[in-house]
């Protein structure tokens, strides 16, 4: 089990590839088959699995989000920050506080398109922390 | 590899908190640096990590889903448990039945705001069976 | 660490069930106390656990998740190979790329109505690469 934290310092709403700084502490473990775990400690910004080609894909799914929660909904009772908080909450339950990847040959085994992503859900800049916890054989 | 058993006897729809069930299981295991996995042995309630401190929070997600799935919809055909049947699947595959949280200094590495709630999407009561696997170094 | 990879070949939209298939994973590798953890390799594409019964179920699904996520979808700006492109990455998102399943007894410990199936979002037959790592005591 080895354990590190990325800190990723957004510049407000939008994806910010972490897989580069992922797949360094997969490195550091020197584990060669195994289990990449990843989890962002915060409830209003996620973790994604995003195709990693075309930036069009990352911005398509911000309009997709931003038309099913829109910021300053009157449905919404809770906006003590504000008309994008409750928004941030409920796309961060809608995706993934959490990911497990599998480790293979020493490496992320991910798939020629997966790209690892941290999606800030709120409109100001907000400093993100990210544990990394790497499990397997050497 | 520890193994122990949450049952959660919900009153209906709505969201339970079992932060301090599971960490109760992280205590028992004796584990310092690892990870704590949290499971929902069903398809009509889910897991959540979510906002612990304002419980609008809980109550907006509620109206959210209830008009992203009504129930009732004319839709669905799958309705043999009554008009929130279906909506309960479908909720249940928009968010989590399982998840992986780290541990670290003894403790779950949970954000400052976050909990870990089962949300039942049944209108009636349920006995939800939750499983806790911690693993990891002493 | 036991990893071992379940190819499905799809026949376009719709979701196909790998329960037996993981099952046999955590029987091979012989575990008695852990997890099976299940990835797909792939962004237009999810793994599921879903109500195993009715197949009105996930019939029920392709229907909400077409009429939330329209193919050809004017907003979307990402259409390199066609217009059920974007909306099988956004799918993807608003679902799981992995799952992690406790085992007891050597066996899966799903609930009665659980199985795992992969979710085809491409409306194209395509070939699904899930890489199953099971880990546990013996």
């Amino acid at each position: 089990m080895h354990q590190t934290d990325i800190v990723v310092e957004t510049r407000g709403r939008g994806s910010y590839e972490i897989t580069g700084k992922v797949a360094a502490a997969v490195t550091d473990a020197g584990v060669t088959t195994g289990l990449c775990h990843v989890f962002i400690a915060h409830t209003s910004a996620s973790l994604m699995l995003c195709e990693n080609a075309d930036p069009d894909v990352r911005r398509d799914l911000e309009t997709f989000m931003a038309d099913l929660v829109p910021d300053g909904d009157a449905r919404f009772v809770h906006r003590a920050e504000g008309p994008d908080d409750m928004p941030a909450h409920v796309r961060s339950v809608l995706t993934q506080a959490d990911l497990n990847i599998p480790i293979r040959n020493a490496r992320l085994a991910l798939g020629t398109w997966q790209g690892i992503y941290v999606w800030e859900h709120r409109r100001g800049a907000h400093r993100r922390r990210v544990i990394v916890t790497v499990q397997g054989k050497r």
